[in-house]
């Protein structure tokens, strides 16, 4: 599909310069970008890519001179970044999937679909499901019975949705993402190790290992508005209130979150992270890829936690996090500034101790 | 499905005090329970929540007081957390999997279905494969040829079983679980840098980086009883001889088993764990979160590593371990409680180099 | 199917003593080894195991006199680890993918599917997809739209392939891969808390948490020939140039590479690996289990990364890593003896500060 340069600039609130009857289909790095494609030209690093591109309109980075750049038209952004989600989402042809219901698709009678919903080849739902209208349900994907989804939906190949999940509009589920498994929780008859050993910081004591005992699942998950679970990403059932996440959490890749936990509003989680059974995380919060967050603990609003932190205690609102175990970032740059120089201060010590030991000799 | 109180306190071995004639059908939080929840309320904290909520029965703290608590019963049991084992169970209705085999399903006619099996839509199982009694299979599983499995197993929608897997009775998948894929097992034609630089802790030689050549996956997989594997995990073939999982294994979501690796009975692996290639990990061992192990080495029996704690070198049985690497726990504790003071160290012996290069200054 | 032992050390290129004429069916360890098995006894600590089988024929450690223990025949290879690549693709059966086209995929009409081509039940190939000559695709497997793949590839059951992905020939994907997910790719309207603390090492000033809005992922992903991808791992979309992955590169389970990544020929990354987005490794790195790199820095050729190693600045060629932050492994192991006596050492400047204030008292 075809854009006018000057509606895109409507679009993204952004300054035209020169022609805006020219049309763009697609977005391109400058090097590579056709005589068709918007050149996402945003810093001057760029200029000699557009050189070697063919394209005839650029978004530029403020102050370029398009004209000298060898382009017909430019657009100017406050904030590049910002233009390139409005940008990609107008190029976007997003996934085909054929209007209806395909013949395939099993589709208990008592679920209610809404209006305009298009549902792949091969799909499952169960009895009482309620889909909203103009869900985007693409093939292999199975919704067990009584969930609940809102309007606007768009779940990927595979996606699983267990038995009484409620999810609300605009929800995204990449590929084969998980929702509504039952949660890892197993009891044993008497004390047990594991038990033991978090109470004492270490010592077993005399607790034996046990078979475990299967703790179900009966509390589904209740997820809000405007939500996106990556590819392959896991979030439980609790046991018995509802695992939740709240609108606007956007949740990537191979993610797991536990029974039981919340997760408060905008939160962003990248990647492998883990957050364990009964943890409460508050708004905002921002979790780079692999960090790890223990079980029963509060994060507050706010937190920001970079790449493979592990968040082992309660944490304060606002609190910008890193290491194992997680500690405030600045205290973390510190301590391994220390640590680095630590083989040498050994060799410091021993110096020092020979010199006190021997007053006369450092003389 | 209702449930009398007095049949709940049997099946739970539970104290009864008050009326048994009550019929529950669900189980809840204190301060959101129905009239017809069993309010879960095994510590004095949840009392004003009871006061909130609407629930006739509940399980209570012992000593408390439960007509003062305006219920008409209550339960009573010496450990509540096993207790919720048992009320969870009696109230789970379980996946919807209707009884008989889907007409869409997809079965090779030599495989052998035991009685009273339920196969969902879209499954596809293969030559050879033989499946116990009271099996429920949901939608999209697929089952390699030659696969063995045993009596009241339930696959979740979208389990993967290879060829040749033999997996016990009572086994439990959750959805897009993944067993017997291939091992990530590569040689390449001339020693290679990375084993060249384990083999030096670091140096890589002349060791020249090759195109890898694939060792096929022969050996499937072998699990036990009572396991249950949980969603998008995943557990590889073994080479030669079959990975193996014992008798009562818990493993989380998204956890790695590589092939060859033997699993003792009764371990506990929360999500994200991964254990690398032909490693031995003994009896009812508990990982935490995002634990990692390496390949090659041997985890004694009753080990228990926090989250997060990467296990490089073999393990005694009955340690504690938090660390990358691994270490006791008191160790990490120890080193950690130093850790912190250590930038201030540096300033201190800073100090004492001072004092006792200059002698007469410090007096 | 079995195999003439001479035909297998001709294969193998191996030295053959002893009866060519044997027949073998498959390998075994010896201990565990049946009359038509292969033996693999690579080291003496195998001869035991010998005497407990019933293996006639063996591949045996150089030196080994195969009279002596009892076999007909032996093999004797260069490097053993090799030979068992060679071994085990003879032995291999391979899955049981019909030939042809199984009635129940649904295929587009306009996609182009190449000879000899083996597609199982319940597939989804969508609107344009080419796909090459003797293609194995399982069950279960969706292909979008305008995907094209190589020829002689194998898709396990329930792989994902997203639409305009391009893949090359020779391709292998575990059970329920994801190629083609979105990215995480988001973006605030002002500055976000997490640019303001990158920006500051942890500051995050006055920046207020915003909603998320989406940058959509039009860059598709480009794999090159004789690329292996592990059991439910992840290759994100680029968002406007595709992510890559170069020829040769074998890719384990739960592995996550993020969007816009540029991953070198014959990399090797162990399970749940996490790359995050933008971010570009050379060749023939080798990224050990739970690895995690950063987004948007470089990795040089030839890299290699222990177990759990997180990576979060730009890599030099050739540097061996280990430790969070990565540091060169042999600092790592001097930092982390040095650690294993920080707590001794602050004792010792405990007494050095006693007696060197108070001079006397040492003496």
């Amino acid at each position: 599909m075809m854009h006018r340069l000057d509606e895109v600039a409507t679009a993204l609130s952004a300054r035209l310069e020169g022609d805006g009857s020219l049309k763009i289909g697609g977005a391109a790095e400058p090097a590579t970008a056709g005589a068709q494609d918007l050149a996402l030209a945003m810093s001057p690093k760029f200029a000699e890519g557009l050189s070697q591109g063919q394209a005839r309109a650029a978004i530029l980075w403020e102050g370029a001179d398009w004209r000298a750049l060898g382009l017909e038209a430019a657009l100017f952004v406050p904030r590049p970044r910002y233009a390139l989600a409005g940008v990609t989402a107008m190029l976007d042809p997003g996934p085909e999937i054929p209007a209806g219901v395909h013949s395939t698709a099993v589709i208990d009678p008592s679920a209610q679909i809404g209006a305009n919903a298009s549902i792949g080849p091969f799909c499952v739902i169960g009895r009482d499901v309620r889909i909203g209208a103009n869900a985007r349900i693409a093939a292999h994907c199975s919704i067990g019975s009584e969930a609940r989804i809102g309007d606007d939906v768009l779940l990927h190949a595979g996606t699983r949705i267990g038995a009484r999940v409620a999810i609300g509009d605009r929800f995204i589920a990449q590929p084969s993402a998980v929702i509504g498994a039952d949660g890892l929780s197993f009891v044993t008859p008497e004390t047990s190790a594991v038990e033991q050993a978090r109470a004492t910081l270490g010592d077993t004591g005399d607790a034996k290992g046990q078979a475990w005992t299967r703790i179900h699942s009966l509390g589904a998950v209740v997820i809000g508005d405007d939500v996106e679970l990556g590819a392959n990403a896991c979030v439980d059932s609790g046991t018995i209130r509802p695992t939740r996440i709240a609108d606007g959490c956007k949740i990537d890749n191979l993610v797991h979150i536990a029974h039981n936990v919340e997760l408060g509003e905008h939160c962003l989680l990248a990647a492998l992270v883990g957050i364990a059974g009964s943890t409460r995380v508050g708004n905002r919060c921002v979790f780079g890829g692999q960090v790890g967050v223990s079980d029963n603990i509060f994060v507050g609003d706010d937190v920001i936690a970079s790449g493979g932190t592990k968040v082992l205690s309660n944490v304060p609102a606002g609190r910008v996090l890193m290491g194992y175990p997680a500690v405030k970032m600045d205290t973390h740059v510190e301590i391994y500034k220390a640590l680095r120089r630590l083989p040498r201060l050994l060799g410091e010590v021993r110096a020092l101790q020979k010199a006190v030991s021997k007053p006369g000799a450092s003389d």
